[in-house]
């Protein structure tokens, strides 16, 4: 069946994140994305596409900081309210009940709920259509002990991560599988 | 716990593509790709990230052509030999007994056995560390009627979307949940 061109997002499954930035006078902002993507190993470079009206890019024009949010399904029933268009300064973190956490390399806070943590600074943007795809050099990683695997991954069924396909839709409940790959 | 910074697609899920180019000779070439997002809806704009010396950029470079082909965990068991380095013109479709199918709106071919199709033309690339960041416009968009539901997005669970994490790990079998957005 052909689709309408628009609708081509919703044939993709895409991780969910939360990415947090702060204003000026040091206030928070959060907001949930699904256009993202890893770029490059070395160094190691993710990206993400961003409404330019958003205080997220506001943020990052002014600062060039943010930390990426990984997160799992617990913060499904929140995220109308992160993406509620609040006036700009008015924490969205408060709104949904969520908890500041200093980050390591950059100023914007992590959220302590999500699950893991990519420490971003801006290294590049480039307008594309009705977006800014927006590139940060990532300066630090973590994630919670409990959802990192001995074999150096994620731990996809205990993280219980977060995808988007459309509108209200969403994956999750993954299971993990291995398949082998190319030497 | 704190990561190589290098580490940290580990903790993401991303879709898992094959996309499909030509060479000037008009023999296909396929490749898995897991750092791709959608970039923009008007005009509607897909980016991938691609290792320069790869041929899907060699073909693109010449044409500005390629299929997006979204696939499920049927695939799994084949992505070690769509990315096996074979020699350029060889095509990875025949080594996997994948099946080629005419495209609508360009000239590298559809896998038909993939799920759904956006078939893209090169819009922009901008080299970011190790990577190739490709922007392709939207051409046409198709998915297997089987796997659209009417409310207007992919059905997660018939589909069995394939995602990555990293090395041999991959998720699989998820399932649909719906949130609530903002307004």
């Amino acid at each position: 069946m052909d689709l309408e061109k628009k609708a081509y997002p919703k044939v993709l499954v895409r991780p969910v994140v939360v990415i947090t930035t702060i204003s000026e006078r040091g206030i928070p902002n959060a907001a949930p994305f699904s256009f993202n993507s890893p770029i490059s190993f070395d160094p190691p470079l993710y990206g993400f596409s961003c409404n330019p009206a958003h205080d997220t890019w506001r943020n990052i024009q002014r600062n060039g900081e943010f930390v990426v949010n990984v997160v799992g399904k617990g913060l499904g029933e929140l995220l109308h309210v992160l993406e509620t268009d609040y006036p700009y300064e008015e924490s969205e973190l408060e709104h949904a009940g969520l908890t500041e956490e200093k980050a390591k390399r950059v100023k914007p806070p992590r959220i302590k709920e999500a699950l893991a943590w990519i420490e971003c600074k801006r290294e590049h943007h480039v307008e594309l259509g009705d977006h800014i795809w927006i590139t940060g050099r990532v300066v630090e990683v973590a994630v919670k002990d409990e959802f990192w695997k001995d074999a150096g991954v994620i731990d996809v069924e205990k993280a219980k991560l977060l995808c988007h396909m459309g509108g209200e839709f969403f994956a999750v409940d993954m299971k993990e599988a291995k398949y082998k790959r190319a030497q």
